[in-house]
């Protein structure tokens, strides 16, 4: 059930020296290897993405769910999970005795949410999650062990327009950062367009199209020889995969992307015939997006999996869905390299940290109406500092400064009136007790 | 090192029945006892809490920061945490033969992440933090097993303006949900006024003096016959401890009170000497936010730490530090019960919810044309949606109703013209290709 399925299943068996134990104060200043302490521009760039992300799913309608961090095993077991994430997982049994896993994926959570009470809601459903996941794989570029994933799914509708919409919601998750289609592609294939292909090889019965599809998935990772042995008892060759992969333009392609040309968005869109996700449970479009320089792993993926839901609930739930997961690991390392993406995304980590207004103390005996004024000015929603304790106004102007404060306010000796210090032009005026809320409340700052 | 010790430690052990294993669709149905599924409604009730937490903390300068759910187990033994905490643990040893924990508090990353790297933020270092715990606790009311908390720590500065700055956030992070000085108090104690109590009564070793603290701490919960016995062998009784909780208006509680009243916020603090939180680190202001009625635990608890950090690195970094943590259960429950905050709170969480403008295809000739609005509207930073299919002008009305829009804009045989409708008032006007993205940008919505 994984959106990302790793390339080598079991990479995480490679690490197998026990990890020392630290009991000590060395042990102490470190965090586990695979995961991340956020320092206050490390999570103002995570706010960064996790808010953007928010922004473009809220823009399509989508509302937001969660659901718990730690789940029972067996949600993972049996046909909800690849095998590749089972054996990724961290899970023990907790102190009432359950199995228990942290969770790896959304998939089989939001499944078993949509099952209890998918009646209730209008369809289309359209939810998104912005959630951390944990998965113990061997440590790489790209790769960590707790990353955050924004997974969006609609559910209740299979016409071809609900996967144009679903696209167009993963293009604009990355316009939104500043990539451009030169930046990033979204490769388009399609499982029917596959099982097609099969049935008139005579491969009809299902489990075994899906043990063809399977082995296609690897294509690009194995060696051709190696192929062919696999394809052989399927009654298939390479050759012929290659050609059906050539060949064509098939119909669901061009509904796609006249879809994307009215929103401007074709160009972010390939047919890439080659991405069939090795899962079981795709039945339709899939899709993975990748930098188009193809230095990193994928970026998202997804697909549609129309009988997930009836399969989980025995039948009772009978809706079909799509969906796609982006993390916020290989996405944060391309921002970061590009130029234009970083510059976005610094300015914006900027702007988080930064104070709107400095409140300088020029003259002690005035504290207390400083901090009515401080009080005031954070009520109307403005992000104020002030010195603690009594300062030269130098230090305080310099503080000021550092706060990223545009301007900083001196309750000083012209009380009641106050001064207003422009930081970067360096002007000055003064401003009455009366205008002082409207002041503040008309102030231009950039905003969070 | 818990801003909230539960009342039993022992608690999580009355819960000795293994769990029924339930590897089928039941079992894939329930998420675990103590967890949360959040539907929309329950996400966007989640979001208001954060998301005001997190305007208010930033409102006071404070910058963001996290750490990582997973963390070694040893950071939560030693002096790190209390006992209470250690028997709560959700604790396992991963792939990698390490012991690792769910983090069940935030203070000991927090102080490793302080340790690490305090020398490179100017003083004094204000960071707060949103993010789940975990606790194996037993089910009651107010408590689960996951729990969001934010939590707020000033360091680098030790004089009463940095305490009554801390009380000043908690009292602000209340207010901001319409919680007035008659829903909640803060009680402030101090552990200053308590040792220089107890060097009166000649109980000067530091060991000692916290071992009374700790009997004090449960003043309200044991019996009288048994604090007697646990207080005589100190050299203390009942009621020259009770007599000095009821004696006195230390210093300490005036000057906090003095700059409350600046801020117009003194109503919501009293002092109560019968808080001396529990756990050793606390070197001065401790506190505990209540409501008013008692009818629930503790909403919010912290207090002055400022020889941890010293502690913890071997006087490698010796920073005074004062912090709390208030969670989301007993808040939510609050926030849930008294009317005028429900109000607050529920206006919020449909706005969360609602989209912003409605396109009603009234011409499937024209889809590609209201795709091209759609997109338009979307790009401005509104949420729109639309039918993905072709359906009865009637219904997409009745779909823009239930979308929570207020106005549609309806794409028909007026092309290039459109008809925007005000959904409340029931009221049309036309609107031109050319004025589109104007009236989009000026269209009063709430804010999210």
């Amino acid at each position: 059930m994984s959106r990302f399925a790793p390339e080598k299943p079991d990479a995480a068996k490679e690490e197998l020296k026990p990890a020392h134990r630290r009991p000590n104060m060395v042990g102490l200043m470190q965090s586990l290897p695979g995961f991340r302490d956020f320092f206050p521009s490390d999570c103002a760039r995570r706010n960064y993405i996790t808010g953007t992300w928010r922004r473009v799913a809220r823009s399509f309608g989508f509302r937001e769910y969660d659901g718990p961090t730690l789940e029972p095993l067996d949600l993972y077991r049996k046909k909800n999970s690849g095998g590749e994430i089972l054996g990724q997982l961290f899970s023990f049994t907790d102190k009432g005795e359950r199995e228990v896993a942290l969770r790896p994926e959304m998939t089989p959570t939001v499944a078993r949410m949509l099952i209890a009470k998918a009646r209730e809601y209008r369809k289309p459903i359209k939810w998104f999650s912005i959630a951390p996941f944990f998965r113990y794989e061997k440590q790489q570029s790209g790769r960590l062990r707790e990353f955050l994933q924004l997974n969006c799914d609609l559910v209740g509708d299979d016409s071809p327009a609900a996967d144009a919409e679903m696209i167009a919601l993963l293009i604009e998750t990355m316009r939104a950062f500043g990539l451009t289609e030169k930046d990033v592609v979204v490769r388009v294939s399609d499982r029917k367009a596959w099982m097609e292909f099969l049935a008139n090889r005579g491969i009809t019965d299902e489990s075994k199209a899906r043990e063809t599809l399977a082995v296609i998935d690897k294509l690009e990772r194995e060696n051709p020889e190696e192929l062919d042995k696999k394809l052989a008892p399927l009654g298939l060759d390479l050759a012929a995969v290659r050609s059906f992969i050539e060949s064509g333009r098939p119909a669901f392609f061009q509904v796609l992307r006249e879809n994307l040309s009215a929103r401007g968005l074709a160009e972010f869109c390939e047919l890439d015939l080659r991405i069939v996700r090795g899962l079981a449970y795709y039945t339709g479009l899939v899709f993975e997006v990748f930098d188009r320089r193809q230095e990193r792993r994928a970026i998202a993926g997804g697909g549609r999996f129309d009988r997930l839901l009836s399969d989980l609930s025995d039948g009772k739930v009978d809706l079909p869905a799509i969906g796609f997961g982006i993390g916020d690991v290989v996405l944060g390392d391309l921002l970061g390299d590009l130029p234009a993406t970083r510059a976005l995304m610094e300015s914006a980590v900027a702007r988080e940290q930064a104070c709107d207004i400095y409140v300088v103390v020029a003259d002690e005996s005035r504290r207390t109406e400083a901090l009515g004024v401080v009080q005031l000015l954070r009520a109307l929603g403005r992000r104020v500092d002030y010195p603690l304790q009594a300062d030269k106004v130098g230090r305080q102007f310099k503080d000021a400064d550092a706060s990223g404060a545009s301007v900083a306010l001196v309750v000083g000796e012209e009380w009641p009136k106050l001064k207003v210090k422009n930081l970067a032009e360096r002007t000055e005026t003064e401003l009455s007790q009366e205008a002082l809320a409207d002041w503040a409340a008309n102030l231009q700052t950039p905003a969070p």
